[in-house]
C-alpha cells in the first residue's frame, strides 16, 4: 500500500485518461468525462496536456443527438515506436511496433545453435539492424524469452537453450541504447500480445496462455496483470504438472512431464521411436529426418500413427488444462505454438479431455481456442508492455 | 481503474494508518509517518479521528535514541466486535470474534442431515444464541460455507450438502439482523484466516490454503486478496484435478478426483474395502463403524493397511500441489482438515511426491506445513475480512 498524493492523483487520472482513449477508436472529451467519471475541466486539461506531447490528437467533429457536434481524439498510433524482441528457440525476431500493434519492420536471424556470449552478441545484432533501418526515435526495447526471468529487476535467472544464467539482460541492453528495457518470459509476454492485441475482450481481466511449441509453458493474466508466483515460476506446466503416472524421462529430471508427451518436439520423438511397431505409416517415407509438419500432413490423412499420437497429446494437454481450470477457473484459455498446426480437430480432442476431468458448471463457461497473432504474440506482448504502462515510459518523446 | 478523488486520497491513508497500527503491536505517530511515508501532520489529523471512533488508544510512552519519548498508540482490540459463521458438514459453529482474531464466545450445533430451510432456521438460531450472550454491538457477520459461492453478490449458488442452490444468504442475514453480511467458501474464508492470524508473514502477498477433510478444495490468496477466478470456482481442485488415470468413479460423476483418494472420507471408504485383502489389519476390530481416527491410531502405530492408504493419499495430494506449483508457484502452501491428522510423516510423504513431479527451484522454496488455527481457521477467516476492511465497517461503532 502506498500513500496517496497529488502526484498520484494525477498519474492515474492521466492514465484513466489515455487508457479510455486507447479503448476507442474515437471518442470526446465529454464521453471520456462520462466514462471516466473525471470531471469535464480535469478531462480537458489532461487531453491539452496529452495533445501537446503528440500522443493523441482533434481528427474532427462526431455526431451529437444533443446539440453541437463534439471534436473527436483519437490516439496518434505512430506517435511512439518500441523495438520488440523474441528470443525463440530457432531464431531471434525483432520488430519495430506501434502504440496499436502494428508492426512497421521486422527482422528474424537464425540462431544456429549460438548461445552465451555468442547469443548476447546476437541480440545486439538484431536491435541494431533495426534501429540502422529507421529514423525516428524508438522509446524503449522489450524482450521476450524462454526461461525463468525475473522481470523487476530485468535477470535471465536461467535460459537452458541459451545458456545464460543470472545475466542481467535489462542492464546491459540500457547500458548499450540508453532506453528504457523491460524483459519478460516468453509465454508472459505473449499473454500480454494476445490480451492486448489479440481477439480478447477488453472486459476480460483474466486469461491463459498456454505455448506448445518444442518447450511448453504457459502466461497467467490475473486482474489485467501478468502473475509471475513468488518466485517468476508461475506457468511452469511443461515441467510441474504431472499427467503421466510413471512415464518417460524428462530433460528436466523428472518424468511424465507435460512437455514429454505433448510438445512439437516430443511428438516428433515419440514418432520416430514407433515407426518400427507401425512400418506402414506415412511417416516412414521421410525418414530419417520428419518434422512437425509432415505429422500434421499424415494426421490431416488419417494416418493412424500420426492420429494416434496426436490424439495422446491432446488427451494429455486436456488434463493439464482440467488441473488449470480446477485450480484458477480462469475462463480464456488461448493456445498458441506448432501444435497448434493440427487445429480443430485436436482443440476437440482436447475439450473431449478436460471435460471429462472437469466440474460441469466451470467447463461449460471456458472457452479454449487457438491464437489470434500467430508467430508475433510474443513480440507484440513485449511490446504491449510499455504501451500498456501509459504513466512512465511515452511522457516524452 | 476508478477515479482518484480527494475522498479516495483521505480514505487511503486512513487505511493506511490503521493498516500500519494493525500491524504493530505499539507504535508512535513518527514511526507511523516514517513506516507509511505519510507527513506527520497527516498521520496526526488521522490518528485523533481514529482514537476519537474508539479504535485505537494511547497506552504511554515509548522509548527513543534522540529526545522525547513519543506517545504510543495501540488498537483497542475489543472496540469491535463481529460474529463470524462456519456452516460446517458436520456442525455449524459461530463465535464473537474481535479485531485481532480473539474468540470472546463460540457455540456448535449439530446438523444431523438438516439442509434446505431447516439449514437456514439452525443459521439463525446460532447467531441469535450468540446475540443473546453478550449486550456490545456487533459490528457485522461473516459467514463461510463449503460450496460455490458468489461472494460479490453474497449468493450460494450451489452448497451441496446443505441443498441450498442460489440462496441470497447475504440479503436474507443483512434482512434479519439488520447488519453488513459477507458470505464466502469456507476453504477462501480459511485462506484469509491463516494469512491474517496464522503464522504467516505479513509481507507474504500469496498463500494456498488446501482443505483435507471429507471434501477436498484450496483458498487461493494472491496479492493479498482472495481470489476467485472468473465464476467463484478457483481452488475447486477435489474436483478438477485428475489424479489418477482412470481410477474411482467419484460423486461428481467424473474419475480419479483427488477427492476419491486423498480426503478422509475417502480414506475410511477405502479402509473398509480393502479389509478383505488385510484381515489382520486392527481396523477390522473397530467394524462396522471405524473412523478417520482410528485409522490415524493404527497408522501411528504402523499398521500395514493405515500406512499404505495414508500413503496413497499423500502420494496424490503429492501430485495435486505439483500442479498447484507448476501454475502457481505460490511458496506457501498451508494444509488443515483431519486428514492433517497424519501430522509430519504423512506430510514429508506429499514432500518427496511434490519433488519428484516439480523443478527443483520452485519446489526448494515452497513451503508446505499444517495451519496453526485448527478447526477456527475458517471462522476466524470470516471475521477477517471485515477486519482487513478498514475503510467501510468499523468508521462507526
Amino acid at each position: 500500500m502506498e500513500k496517496a498524493t497529488r502526484q498520484f492523483t494525477k498519474d492515474h487520472n492521466r492514465n484513466l485518461v489515455l487508457r479510455t482513449i486507447f479503448d476507442n477508436e474515437n471518442i470526446s472529451r465529454a464521453e471520456i468525462a462520462r466514462v471516466s467519471r473525471l470531471t469535464r475541466t480535469t478531462v480537458s486539461d489532461i487531453v491539452s496536456d496529452l495533445i501537446g506531447e503528440g500522443l493523441i490528437m482533434e481528427i474532427g467533429l462526431g455526431v451529437s443527438s444533443s446539440g453541437k457536434n463534439p471534436i473527436m481524439l483519437s490516439l496518434v498510433e505512430d506517435s511512439r515506436w518500441v523495438i520488440a524482441v523474441d528470443l525463440g528457440q530457432n531464431q531471434f525476431r525483432a520488430a519495430i511496433v506501434n502504440l496499436r500493434g502494428k508492426i512497421r519492420d521486422v527482422v528474424a536471424i537464425p540462431i544456429n545453435q549460438r548461445d552465451g556470449t555468442e547469443a548476447l552478441k546476437l541480440t545486439f545484432q538484431i536491435i541494431d539492424l533495426l534501429l540502422g533501418r529507421t529514423n525516428q526515435k524508438i522509446s524503449g526495447i522489450g524482450i521476450g524469452t524462454p526461461g525463468l526471468i525475473n522481470s523487476s529487476e530485468g535477470i535471465i535467472v536461467n535460459a537452458v537453450n541459451l545458456n545464460w544464467i543470472n545475466v542481467p539482460l535489462a542492464k546491459i541492453i540500457k547500458d548499450r541504447y540508453n532506453l528504457p528495457v523491460q524483459i519478460l518470459n516468453d509465454c508472459q509476454a505473449a499473454a500480454i500480445g494476445e490480451k492486448t492485441y489479440g481477439n480478447v475482450s477488453t472486459t476480460d481481466e483474466n486469461l491463459v496462455l498456454i505455448k506448445l511449441h518444442n518447450g511448453i509453458g504457459a502466461g497467467i493474466i490475473i486482474g489485467g496483470e501478468v502473475f509471475q508466483g513468488d518466485g517468476g515460476f508461475a506457468g511452469e506446466i511443461g515441467h510441474n504438472v504431472a499427467v503421466r503416472e510413471g512415464g518417460d524421462f524428462c530433460r528436466c529430471g523428472n518424468r511424465g512431464c507435460l512437455e514429454t508427451v505433448a510438445s512439437a518436439q516430443a511428438l516428433v520423438k515419440l514418432a520416430k521411436h514407433s515407426l518400427n511397431k507401425y512400418p506402414n505409416s506415412v511417416l516412414s517415407t521421410h525418414l530419417p529426418n520428419f518434422t512437425i509438419e509432415h505429422i500434421e500432413e499424415a494426421y490431416r490423412n488419417h494416418d493412424f500413427l500420426a492420429e494416434t499420437l496426436v490424439n495422446q497429446s491432446a488427451q494429455y494437454i486436456g488434463i493439464a488444462l482440467s488441473s488449470l481450470i480446477g485450480i484458477l477457473n480462469i475462463q480464456k484459455i488461448v493456445l498458441i505454438g506448432d501444435m497448434t498446426l493440427f487445429g480443430e480437430p485436436w482443440l476437440n480432442k482436447i475439450r473431449e479431455e478436460m471435460h471429462q476431468y472437469s466440474m460441469d458448471l466451470p467447463f461449460n463457461k471456458t472457452e479454449i481456442r487457438i491464437g489470434q497473432l500467430g508467430e508475433n504474440a510474443t513480440i507484440l506482448g513485449a511490446a504491449a508492455v510499455f504501451v500498456n504502462n501509459y504513466s512512465n515510459l511515452f511522457r516524452n518523446k
